[in-house]
């Protein structure tokens, strides 16, 4: 089965934003961008709570918005951030949402540690 | 009615992403970056397409998601893009984000325009 990829000039920022705007497919793309090979059953193994037929849906959403390819290899698919084309089409985006979401994981971890916060 | 905005501390970029990854979201926003004062009228009279209950539901996600300040003044709400929180807790994204809205506008347009495109 091919799987339909958007090219680099149909991606759109809404389909990017949407796919991204959901903590399991932030966790997920956040992963891949952290290098290595993966395949579905490691990012699941990484991120260790979502079942596989919900990730079937998250990662279709991710690859038809153009955010990663999905590229079959053996049994399972290969994927892969489209940082070249998120970063040809859309400078400092990729980069300022990676950088966003790991600040608020720095803030939310700073609340659970301390009575301190207001 | 008082109506419920997170604190900037309490923003989490997945909702400002989801909140803009729609095109209607995206286009009101757009509006109210380009400056003036706004309420929903004279966002609508702008974007020329919505109908007015179903923006009721498009500003409440843009204000819960911390996007934008929706407050009472007479009759409507004035509408204002939360730029400066944005900008302190996510550096960069906003622009990104709107920049990526108006390339993507202007490739549309170039697609539309000339045959040449492939």
């Amino acid at each position: 089965m091919v799987l339909r990829h958007p090219d680099r000039d149909q991606i759109r920022i809404e389909g990017v934003l949407a796919a991204l705007g959901n903590p399991v497919r932030m966790a997920a793309v956040r992963v891949l961008d952290g290098g290595g090979e993966h395949n579905c059953s490691s990012v699941l193994g990484i991120l260790g709570v979502t079942a596989k037929s919900t990730m079937t849906h998250h990662w279709r959403v991710l690859r038809e918005s153009g955010v990663i390819w999905q590229q079959p290899s053996g049994r399972e698919n290969l994927l892969t951030l489209r940082r070249e084309d998120l970063d040809a089409r859309y400078p400092g985006l990729l980069d300022a949402i990676l950088a966003g979401a790991l600040r608020d994981e720095a803030s939310q971890a700073a609340q659970h540690v301390g009575p301190s916060g207001g």
